[in-house]
């Protein structure tokens, strides 16, 4: 199965045993402090060099999330959206809670958005479904409900079917959806990360869709947390997770070199293309 | 299935579900100028230094290969398995072609030693089999023979199964057998790293048999190999690899993550205390 992606003449696919897609996430002031301050006086200047950077280091997917407090996502998706289609061409994932957000930012948006995201909870699939069918567009669905986050990958599984059907009513087939198994902290349950990857398994097996994770929540609190999200992301591409969202600027090297060991990158191609643009950025800092 | 080693009085487990355990390769001449020529002066200071070192940075077992140009292993060896034995109360993996110095070092070796290596080829078979068998050892077992290394993953089963069976009529059990599936390089193949993993999951679960690997033949040539070492452990453990042969000293926080991330380390208490000792290690250099 594969999901298709597009930007404003890009198109980006995501399917098994093609190379992983690199969804960037660092366009979002969480735990960013001068980012938010300056989201908050309506400042975008970083929002282009955030997207020209991510693109340089391979992100495939740009995420937009400019959620700071007291921020009026309504009127600042919207615009941060199109300053990051203009600067690069390629699909955005717009990342609000804000349904109305969602809306604004899928009016602008150039291609076929990733919306970002919708879960089983009963409000949250009445009010970003419809908006995913209207324009057409793919959607993150995170594998929890009214109940919260289940423990079982069985249970995860289940949440997930049940957001696949409600999104079919809505006219929205299994290749728009990317399932993300969800990874808690292994400091605070140790079987965090193979619940990941079970719940991964499962609905690849089951369901047949792409998923997404993100691989940093899972060393919190730990050392060496780089080296642990490697790992993660390493057992998570290898489950089946094919588009993760990451900082192509820290880890864009480590999904090229999981894509090398699994046979998805012939003579190292990417991945050493990927080297030589991380040792250019790294030279070019002194 | 359980593999069991032992040191003067210590005793070691391979099994599956288990803790990964490391076999610590530093004791070995290749690649090392200085430490050959000590040797080939007959000289085993390092040796001592460099077991506490690996036990210190986590290694379970130490393997112990004398094998510079000019040395008589059959001199050297047992007195390099002395020194360690004497100095760590670990088991040992006795390293050697040549047949002779198995047998000598294998008379001195304190508990139940690792034999490293045997593989399919007839000649191998006929010297090594029966020394194992003769000190009821467990050996080490490459997936090649005399037609070379073969491509696929099933040839390399096939490789296995003979061994095996030549193993079993010397009386020696499918428990005292660690397959390493073998990890070419993926700049000249990128299906290595594939077919490593590949030929582990096919052993585990038609022999049943526990395994070893190097994970860094696979980066040659390639820039980063840390990382693309740390992603590669990473796929072989979590396939079945489950006695690594690696630097504990380079990669021992890696496979203590690898470990985490699968869920085999409660509350990363193993992981935290080995971050610890490489944190110490790099304060102490300075």
């Amino acid at each position: 199965m594969e999901t298709i992606l597009r930007g404003p003449s890009n198109e980006v696919t995501i399917g098994p045993d093609l190379p992983t897609v690199i969804i960037g996430e660092r366009i979002n002031p969480t735990g960013r402090k001068v980012f938010s301050a300056e989201l908050q006086a309506g400042n975008l200047e970083r929002v282009g060099r955030d997207a020209q950077a991510q693109a340089d280091a391979g992100a495939m997917v740009l995420d937009v999330n400019v959620g700071a407090a007291g921020v009026d996502e309504v009127a600042l998706l919207p615009r941060a959206v199109q300053i990051v289609q203009d600067t690069i061409d390629l699909p955005v994932c717009i990342d609000s809670p804000n349904p109305d957000a969602l809306a604004a930012a899928l009016k602008v948006a150039k291609g076929r958005v990733l919306v970002n995201s919708v879960n089983g909870e009963t409000e949250k699939l009445k009010a970003v479904l419809p908006l995913v069918a209207e324009y057409g567009a793919a959607v993150i669905a995170l594998c929890m409900d009214d109940h919260g986050i289940p423990e079982t990958p069985e249970a995860r599984l289940a949440v997930a079917e049940n957001i696949l059907k409600q999104a079919q009513a809505h006219g929205i087939a299994a290749d728009s959806i990317l399932f993300d198994p969800l990874t808690l902290a292994v400091g605070a349950d140790h079987r965090a990360g193979v619940t990941a990857c079970e719940t991964t398994r499962l609905i690849r097996a089951k369901l047949g869709c792409n998923l997404t994770a993100g691989a940093s929540n899972a060393s919190h609190g730990m050392p060496e947390r780089e080296l642990l999200n490697t790992v993660l992301l390493t057992l998570l591409i290898q489950a089946g997770v094919n588009a993760p969202i990451s900082n192509p600027l820290v880890n864009g090297l480590a999904v090229r070199a999981v894509d090398l060991m699994l046979g998805r990158d012939e003579w190292g191609m990417s991945y050493i293309q990927t080297y030589r643009a991380k040792a250019a950025r790294e030279a070019a800092k002194g």
